[in-house]
C-alpha cells in the first residue's frame, strides 16, 4: 500500500452561508483531504498542528479514518487557527470575517519517520516555506508531489512560491489564480506558462464549472456535478485534492492517463463536501455513495459520437 | 434528407473586440446557423428578411451552402437590420452600441411551401410572435422544434415567450437567462423550472464554462474546447444551435442519446465560430477540421474508470 503524506492545517471554522451558520467546527485543509483520500486503499499521514483547545474526538475522526497523526504536534496552552468566513448569495465569493492564526504562526513541520519515503506528498495550502521544508525531509524522491496554494501567496510570498514550485509534479489552482500567476487571461496560455515554472501538471479547479488539468499539449475537463443546492463550499478544493492524490497514491499510477481519473475522482467527492456544512458530509459519506455518484459523472460525459 | 427550417435574423453587425474591429460584415441567428447546419446531410432552408442594401454576394454564400433562400423576403427600399457591439476585455460580456431594427421592425414570416412539413424547426432569436406564426404555418406537425431566445424577449414580450414555450421540444438559453426565467438560481433547479413551462429538452449555454442538456432526470455536459484564444464570440450560439439542430435533422433520431451528441457537435462548430471575426471562420471551415476536432473533444471528456 503506497504512503500519502498530507501537509496542511487542521483547525476550526466558523461558516456562513445563506442556508445558515456554524459555531466553531472542524476544519482545515488537511482535515478535508484526509478525509477525501482515506476513501482509497492508502496509507495515509498529516503532518499539521493545533492547539491544547484541539478536541480529542477531532483526532480520534482522522485516526479512524486510518490516518496516521503522529505528526499532528499539540502546542501545550496554544490555540489552534481558527477561520471564520461568510459566502455571498451566489456561493462563489466570500467574505473572511476572522482568521486567527495562533499556533500555525510558528508551525515548523516535522515528518514522521515512517513517512519520510511516502510515495505521494500532498502539500495542503500553507506557506511556501512550510511546504518547502516537508520537501527538505523526504529521504526518497516521491514519485508525485502535488501542491495547492491560493493567490495570498501570489500577494505575500511570491518568490518562496516560485521556488516550491520548481519542486513540484502537480499545482493545483483556481482560474483566477492561474491567471494572477501566469498574467495571461486564456487558461490555455496559462497553465503552458505555470508548466515553464515547474509542474509539469497543471490543474485549475472552477468551481461550480469543472476542473481541468494541463499537460503539455494534453489537456482534460472533469465536470463539477450539476447540483440542485450548493449548501456549503468550504472544503471543496481540499477535498478535490484529496481525491486527486488518494486515488494516484492508490493506482501507484502517474500517467496522465490515471490523473484524468484522479480529477473525476476529486471532483465526485467534492460534489459530496458542498452537500452539507463543514466535514459533516464526508464524516457519513461511504463507499457506496461515491460509486454511485461515479456512474453519474460517467453519464453526464460519456458520448458515443462515431468517429 | 430530412428537412431543417429555420428562422432568424439575416443582418450586418460591426464589432469590436480585444483584438479590433470590423466594419458592416455579414451576421444574423439564421446565418449563423445555416452556415453551420451546413455542416450537416440536411435541405435546410431559411426564413428571414433583409433589405434592398443586402449584397447577392451573402445571399450567393448561403446558397452555395445548399441552403433554401426563397424564405428570404427582400424588401424593396428597406435597410436590413444592423448591430454593433463592442466586447470587453472578458469576452464574456458585451455593449451593444447600435441596433437599427429597419426591415426588421415589420417582419412577417412566410415559410416556403416547400418547408411547411419540414421535420425540424430551428427558431433563432427573435420576437416569440414571429416565432409563433411560423410553426402556425407548419401544416404537418414537425418532429422537434428549437427555440433559441434571450433577456431582451424575457424583459419585453414575457407572455407571448411563454405562449411560444409550451409549442417547443426544446429551449436553447444561457445560465444567466435560465435563472431569470425560472426565478432559480441553482441550473438544475432552473431546469426542472423551464420544463413545466413546455419544453422537454433544456439546453443552457455557459459559453466558455460548455452546455448543460437537461431532459427530467437526465443531464450530459458538453465543455466548450480550452482556446488559446476567443477572438469574437459573435455568433458562437447560433453557431450552437446550427450544429445541435442540424445533427438532429440529419441523424432523423430525437432521443436524449442523440442529444448528447448534438451538444457535443454544437460545441465543436461554436469553437471554430470563435476564432475569426464573424462568419469568417465558418466560411472557411472544411469537414477534416471539424472531425479532427471532435475528436479533440472525446480526448478531453473522456474517462475510463472501471465501475
Amino acid at each position: 500500500m503506497s504512503k500519502l503524506l498530507i501537509v496542511g492545517t487542521v483547525a476550526f471554522d466558523a461558516i456562513e452561508t445563506p442556508f445558515g451558520k456554524t459555531d466553531k467546527i472542524l476544519g482545515g485543509a488537511a482535515t478535508y483531504i484526509g478525509l477525501s483520500a482515506s476513501f482509497f486503499n492508502v496509507d495515509s499521514a498529516i503532518v499539521s498542528v493545533v492547539g491544547e483547545d484541539f478536541p480529542q474526538e477531532h483526532l480520534d475522526l482522522l485516526t479512524s479514518r486510518n490516518i496516521n497523526i503522529d505528526g499532528i504536534e499539540i502546542v501545550k496552552g496554544g490555540k489552534t487557527f481558527f477561520w471564520s468566513g461568510k459566502y455571498h448569495n451566489d456561493m462563489n465569493s466570500r467574505d473572511t470575517l476572522v482568521t486567527e492564526l495562533n499556533v500555525l504562526a510558528d508551525f515548523n513541520p516535522v515528518v514522521p519517520q515512517n513517512y519520510k519515503d511516502a510515495e505521494v506528498v500532498m502539500l495542503g495550502n500553507l506557506h511556501p516555506i512550510v511546504q518547502s521544508s516537508v520537501l527538505n525531509q523526504m529521504t526518497v524522491k516521491p514519485k508525485l508531489v502535488v501542491l495547492d496554494t491560493m493567490n495570498f501567496w501570489m500577494d505575500c510570498a511570491l518568490p518562496e512560491l516560485l521556488d516550491v514550485m520548481k519542486r513540484v509534479d502537480v499545482i493545483t489552482i483556481n482560474d483566477e489564480e492561474a491567471r494572477q500567476l501566469s498574467g495571461e487571461y486564456s487558461l490555455v496560455k496559462a497553465a503552458a506558462k505555470i508548466h515553464t515554472m515547474g509542474p509539469k501538471y497543471v490543474v485549475i479547479k472552477k468551481g461550480e464549472h469543472g476542473a481541468l488539468i494541463f499537460h503539455n499539449k494534453d489537456v482534460f475537463f472533469a465536470p463539477a456535478l450539476p447540483l440542485e443546492e450548493v449548501f456549503d463550499p468550504t472544503g471543496a478544493g481540499d477535498t478535490f485534492a484529496g481525491g486527486f492524490s488518494g486515488y494516484i497514491a492508490q493506482s501507484e499510477d502517474t500517467s496522465f492517463e490515471s490523473m484524468k481519473n484522479a480529477i473525476i475522482h476529486g471532483s465526485n467527492l467534492a460534489s459530496f463536501c458542498v452537500e452539507k456544512f463543514g466535514t459533516e458530509r464526508m464524516e457519513n459519506l461511504n463507499k457506496e455513495d461515491v460509486y454511485a455518484r461515479l456512474q453519474q459523472f460517467k453519464s453526464l460525459t460519456q458520448f458515443d459520437i462515431k468517429l
